[in-house]
């Protein structure tokens, strides 16, 4: 396998907010320096906290935005700690995972 | 690199399927205690099992949904079992991925 | 854990770019023989190079659809070698991530 070889690691970070939290997501994007990032609309989720806190019934779901950005390993301690009181205050999550990509130099 | 230590990791499974079977796999979902979910509409596939049965022209995609759970280790291989017969009377597929969360108890 | 034992690895393949340019990556997953996608709509995004060259301001988003599909290790260098000039022309984007699937032959 050349391929892995040929590519850069980096973090991927999802985070699936409500639709008024997505503005504040996009400003700690910005404040910690990511290059660029992707939204999905037309996302809509039960959410972890609302599901254990029985406001919503299994089927009843929140209108969401899902926000996807790779940023260098280097950005992402910055990223989840500036991430994480917004989440915190909300019932928004987070997920990272580990992703390749071919050219580092646009995710820094 | 603290970013990793900090965090939890998890299973996250993404699930497409026709709109029509979505329901089942919330209910697979619900049976085996996952705690919230993701669901992106807006999505069209050329099934695996349409293009080798060529039942489909390439560009002619169905009406799909995403389902995204992130679920703790142990929560992975009951999910997989609910889910696999579906799947497999539908031409739906699933992908289960490493993730990491910072907040596991969301998630259990 | 038999999760993973029972799951076949594959390498999963995001890609964004604009709208226009989305029907010529459905024709390189077709040329290397990719046996399905999936095609998220409804994605906006701020361009990495766009953001770099100041065409964009942060909240300016442009229209895009993200490509995800999953494929054998072998086929990953031939994706990545056919997606390639066609992300370098364009301001498209391509993660390759690790992921699990039940039912390598759907991806073969």
């Amino acid at each position: 396998m050349k391929s892995r070889s040929d590519l850069s690691k980096m973090g991927k970070i999802e985070v699936v907010v409500s639709g008024s939290d997505a503005p504040a997501v996009r400003e700690v994007f910005k404040a910690v320096g990511v290059t660029g990032f992707t939204s999905v609309s037309g996302v809509s989720g039960l959410g972890h906290g609302g599901y254990h806190q029985g406001r919503l019934l299994f089927n009843d779901q929140a209108t969401l935005e899902m926000l996807i950005t790779v940023v260098p390993e280097e950005k992402i301690d910055s990223l989840l700690a500036g991430l994480r009181p917004l989440l915190e205050e909300s019932s928004g999550v987070m997920f990272l995972s580990d992703t390749y990509v071919s050219r580092p130099d646009y995710f820094t």
